[in-house]
């Protein structure tokens, strides 16, 4: 290891046999005189190691010791004091000197251990910060990478909440209440509801194959054409939005007519209020959606196809009438995750228990089900509930 | 610095003298007689620092200190040897040993100086390797979340992607040429052209305000609603989508009806072309079209308000009967980023000298304005070109 080596002794005949010694096993040799002048030869030579003599003509030993210390606290410094001098030699070290050696130098071999050992320990130091610094550049090259990703997809998230309706919206005596629940930023999960006329309210949950900022594409895709056909029948009279069967099989062709490669299922429905009349059309959701009719609460199990995968699937329309205190609730399969493991449709019986009471809250259902405590999903999670109070 | 510390040698007067000291200097010491129960004490007792005599009884000190190095080569250990045996306390720093003293030890501060050195210098390994291994693991959080967000985008991306009409696509003499460059993994710049009729053809540049993922989200629902323009005509007949004002005027009532806090300017036009005529709407879109009608360049310069700010927006229509050779060239606003600053206006004139040639591609256009070497973006740009061959 060559280093470039300060020495500042005010003996000639030392600062010679040392620099002989130091410039045989290698280094470079900078010397200096006095304390001044070895104070300017560090700023100009830049030395890697210090070798200072305590006892100095013109300042103390210390202070330069102090001096180097304060300029370049990294920089490996070695005082070289008389024999009698050992409290000074400790005094150094508090200033910051890394190691002494007394004189005169009996064995240089002392000499050469005492720099290789401090120039071995300045060069962990310099590791210890590089590599440091090389970490923290790279962890804040990926944070700001990150964050950028993070505001984009944060920017998306708020564009899909303004997409959603009012939580907590009545149409007189039907109340809807809605969560969502992404796993990522964006969610594949989507709920809407809406007035049709003064009499009608359409209401729907989505659940995109997948779940993500692609999923909440091919969702935003799906609430686009629902709102079109709403202002076909507000605007042009089209009476499709009407007829849940219609609903998804028109949807299910422009959605197959994009080529998207993806899938939904989904559960559309329009509530008749002066009739109390529930109609709906089911593709391929699951779980089914569970009714509470003030008995006693099961589901309302009629499979269908889901949107995507089949351009002419039909779909099928099923009507019940309902009572005047009831609810009715629609989930996204993330949900089912919650349960205990089974087979699939026998998991879905595990929400049955959950729903035992018809002036229950989705609030008090969510907390059965420890939804509130989940913070990482694997899934979406989207919760509609239609509460009708008598 | 108080350092549990292993001390092996034969000698016992040599082990209790340096015991004494060494507990003195507050350090916990264990002792071994030999080679063999040093390993073993080494391995008991986890020591911080060993100190060996190289002349042991039973194994070569130089085997111990190769053996302590390949078990801990971070453990400090110093050798202890005679006057007379530097050659071997050399071979024990060749083997892994940290620095040696000789005995008789006269002056114990030696050994205290080259225990403290030897211990600092661990630490400062330790150091280095916790904070290495604790910016690492950040880093590696820190990348792992990245990788989610970016493989969510990147599947947001592929299926932006597939939304596009195939590049390059040709109806009878015309050929529609595009390219999408977002600044961000999603672009909140669109393109699309489709066969309306046997006849016609429908071709729209849009350009949402912003970038990233929630502008995307809103090309999306612009890219739906004319899709579903576009099939309620083929189905149902609806001339809409014949008529580039009707059609911004319907696109900006149904964006409007979403209330999404966004808006977007868009080109969208209608080439016939049985008769070679052009009609198209111009929606706030600036750059305006750049048309090369075999003699030369010049914009089509007619302003209109975008989509989404005034919910009953009207929109002009414009026709001009396309030569038999011609290119139109749409752009979105990202393009004039690569001219040099002047007032907006004054900058897209910059545009007109790169499109002097109607037989030139739109690759060699590209060229010109050095778009092919842009790589970081600070708006997405979108190209869409129209050719009509003779």
């Amino acid at each position: 290891m060559s280093s470039r080596i300060l020495s500042i002794d005010d003996d000639a005949g030392i600062r010679r046999s040392l620099g002989a010694y130091l410039e045989d096993c290698g280094h470079e040799v900078i010397e200096a005189a006095d304390g001044r002048s070895g104070l300017e030869a560090f700023e100009r030579g830049q030395p890697e190691l210090v070798l200072c003599d305590l006892g100095l003509p013109d300042m103390s030993g210390l202070e330069v010791v102090a001096a180097l210390h304060a300029r370049s606290p990294d920089t490996p410094l070695i005082v070289i004091s008389g024999m009698a001098a050992v409290g000074d030699a400790v005094q150094a070290l508090k200033r910051g000197a890394w190691d002494y050696i007394t004189k005169p130098i009996a064995d240089f071999g002392v000499l050469d251990t005492a720099i290789t050992h401090a120039l071995e320990r300045a060069g962990l130091i310099r590791q210890n910060r590089e590599q440091q610094a090389r970490l923290e550049a790279m962890n804040r090259q990926l944070a700001h990478t990150l964050r950028q990703l993070q505001e984009d997809e944060e920017a998306a998230r708020t564009l899909q909440q303004r997409l959603l309706p009012p939580d907590g919206l009545g149409f007189g005596a039907y109340r809807f209440t809605r969560r969502l629940l992404p796993s990522a930023y964006l969610s594949g999960d989507f709920i809407d509801y809406f007035a049709l006329d003064g009499q009608r309210i359409g209401f729907y949950l989505a659940d995109v194959a997948g779940h993500g900022a692609a999923s909440a594409f091919v969702a935003v895709i799906l609430k686009t054409l629902v709102g079109r056909y709403l202002r076909a029948h507000v605007r042009q009279g089209d009476a499709t939005i009407l007829h849940p069967a219609q609903t998804l099989a028109q949807l299910n062709r422009d959605f197959c007519a994009e080529g998207l490669d993806k899938h939904a299922t989904m559960l559309y429905g329009v509530i008749d209020q002066r009739e109390d009349l529930l109609c709906w059309g089911n593709a391929g959701h699951f779980p089914y959606p569970l009714l509470h009719d003030g008995v006693g609460a099961r589901f309302l199990a009629h499979p269908g196809r889901p949107i995507g995968l089949f351009e002419n699937a039909r779909y099928q329309e099923h009507c019940l009438h309902l009572p005047q205190r009831c609810r009715l609730l629609i989930a996204s399969d993330g949900l089912l995750e919650l349960l205990p493991p089974q087979p699939r449709a026998g998991r879905a019986e595990g929400l049955l228990p959950h729903l035992d009471d018809v002036d229950g809250s989705l609030e008090n259902f969510m907390q059965r089900l420890g939804l509130e405590q989940q913070a990482e999903r694997i899934d979406d999670i989207a919760l509609l509930e239609i509460d009708r109070h008598g």
